[in-house]
């Protein structure tokens, strides 16, 4: 008997004929003895309806008041998922983040998980019941309804089941694993059967949309196995694991891309000591992720800084960098919307050199040019322009031995 | 300065232009330096969107659950707002049932107010913030989300005035105050300018949708001046206040029709001591509202019991009902859910005689049949066949000398 915690995304959810597939699979892991806890997302589309109502009244609006309004939409699932459970003649009881006590810190629209209330779900899981529990929300210690941000549910997910020490968490999605890169990039794209969480968490991290980062450092940290698996399908999907003697004989595991990013120029910064940590100190107190740093030599007593965030904070960021420039007598701030990042991800780089030369290589035999470069022990990323980022997939996908056999369907290996 | 409840209906908050028209009366009110509560419902149409998705799912659905889910509806009413009020340059801050703690015990979709945090509220108004508070829901001391049933935004407001001590209530809604009947049967009804708790205690009770029962009860308790109003005029509207002298000299303030009734019959009860306890009883646990009871003389030591039930109940009633009448050995269930029932309220009738005598000669003048009688102090209410029911309101109305001079304009009286 083990205890499992499946997790059910927006598509999983998106209409009442799936909520009832849900329940089944539920059910059917109760019925081989488990005791199981679903959490559970907003219904496809609901998130973007209600921000919709949000952008009809204000641009800006109050995060508080935003994060109020969109965790309805995880109400409303669990609620539909346990009347799905209990008409199957199953029992289950619902919980919000606050009926579990998911107290986060108060950051509206972004907060961080500090800690769940076990208890409270093993006294249904105790008596027979399943437990659903309302994804992406918690309440922060003043009573205020937070939200974790796009993709939180899988951090609810493995939080609870790192707070609860479940054998496994199920992550349920319309794709049936983790594959070398995107699919509908590339098509000779493989599944993986499995994935250490280092090299899940550079995927992640750098665009590949199957988990949300913070649920893979949340199992990495608490060793929490992290299934990724179809709820459509019963392929066994794709472990996410603690590293294995196997893995590393693999030099690359992975391919990502990543548009979603922007670049912000700083240049002609007084060249003295203190001054990054100015900028992005001001960055990291308005939540402002920043990834690629890159700063020239300096040159004259000046020199140049550049950087990318999310696209989605580059007004925010802007606005933010501009002020400390102006402190800082900066010569100007610049940012640019219409950047790519590629990167490679493998274990087995730690035991390979000349992977970062060969990458290189690749993209300049394609005619791309690499406009910054940022490198961690298991990655290699370059930001180019984005119309190349088709051909840059490919192209590394086929030198780093990636190719499948042929091009891969849906479903090819789902099995019984 | 005043202390002052606004609450708006489903309709004032339909959609995102009509939640800042309630975003600038509240604002106005805080202009004129009022400290400003605001109690909203759903968005008109979202409750049944909502029971529209249980249903996909399953015909009995457990109750927890469902309050779960149809609680939303209000958590995004209240966001929206409080965001309306601060794009207009206001100051507010929303509120959940939970989060003003509003207990209520733990009949689920039906809960009662037990109790109100007024010092969570005041909180907020003290930093010269507009609190807006989620009507229709409320938490159980376990932390489970209730909700009041339908109107029970009604009782919200009242009770959160009734706790704070509000100089008022204010209850917009989509008809400018309170009429003498409803205005789309007779067209010649009147707009009252004042009604007692008393009178509109009845006419809520017996169908005029103006206002929910128990927020008219818990006004008159807690002697909360209670104001309707119209959300699209300037209109003063009517106001609900304890009675006075002048009210006594009118006989009949009101006619009321309902059409949302059914009536059960348990015929041959035998003729003993604690039987209708045990019907009522057994209807009562099932949290079932008994509204006119009427039992026949016995004969042959057997009797025949008849009442009505919201039409919504008849299915449950006749369960509840099959299941004593056997124990009790009665005769026989039967039900009829094509009933009306007509009734006239004046707290007048104290002072004057032969009023349920005149009511009976212009229905029978009408050759209207009445079926069963209740009548109270201030009311008498008849039972007669639905397709006399415009008819038998017209003919009162006109008795009564209700009257209006000429058929009233739906804004006639909209002022500035």
């Amino acid at each position: 008997m083990a205890l499992i915690v499946q997790k059910y995304g927006g598509t999983s959810v998106g209409d009442t004929e799936r909520m009832k597939n849900v329940a089944r699979r539920a059910l059917a892991a109760q019925a081989k003895g488990h005791r199981v806890v679903v959490v559970v997302s907003a219904m496809s589309g609901e998130t973007n309806r209600l921000l919709g109502l949000v952008k009809q009244i204000t641009d800006r609006p109050d995060e508080r008041e935003q994060d109020q309004i969109v965790a309805t939409g995880e109400q409303v699932s669990i609620g539909l998922v346990a009347l799905a459970i209990q008409a199957q003649g199953g029992k289950a009881q619902s919980f919000l983040g606050s009926q579990c006590r998911i107290v986060t810190d108060s950051t509206f629209s972004k907060a961080r998980i500090k800690s769940i209330d076990a208890d409270s779900i093993f006294r249904v899981l105790d008596e027979g019941r399943i437990a659903v529990i309302a994804g992406f929300q918690g309440i922060d210690e003043h009573g205020n309804v937070t939200t974790l941000g796009r993709g939180g549910s899988d951090t609810t997910a493995v939080a609870i089941a790192a707070a609860i020490k479940a054998d496994a968490c199920e992550i349920y999605t319309d794709v049936d694993g983790v594959y070398t890169t995107d699919p509908n990039v590339a098509p000779r794209a493989r599944k993986l059967d499995r994935i250490s969480y280092e090299e899940m968490l550079e995927l992640a991290s750098l665009g590949a949309k199957v988990l949300q980062i913070r649920s893979v450092e949340f199992a990495m940290k608490y060793r929490v196995p992290l299934w990724v698996k179809s709820s459509f399908s019963d392929d066994p999907g794709t472990l996410v694991c603690p590293e294995d003697q196997a893995m590393e004989d693999v030099v690359v595991s992975g391919i990502a891309y990543d548009k979603n990013d922007a670049r912000l120029w700083v240049r002609g910064v007084p060249d003295k000591p203190g001054v990054a940590a100015k900028i992005f100190g001001a960055l990291d107190e308005k939540a402002i992720v920043v990834d690629i740093i890159v700063q020239n030599p300096p040159h004259d007593g000046v020199c140049d800084l550049a950087f990318t965030v999310a696209r989605a904070d580059l007004t925010k960021a802007t606005d933010v960098v501009g002020k400390v420039a102006k402190q800082l007598k900066a010569r100007a701030v610049e940012s640019d919307d219409r950047i790519a990042k590629i990167s490679i991800v493998g274990v087995g780089m730690r035991n390979h050199s000349g992977v970062a030369a060969k990458m290189f290589r690749v993209l300049a035999s394609e005619g791309i040019n690499v406009q910054m470069i940022s490198t961690s022990e298991i990655r290699v990323s370059c930001v180019i322009d984005p119309k190349y980022t088709e051909l840059a997939v490919q192209a590394l996908h086929t030198a780093f031995g990636l190719d499948g056999p042929a091009p891969v369907a849906a479903k090819k290996k789902s099995k019984k």
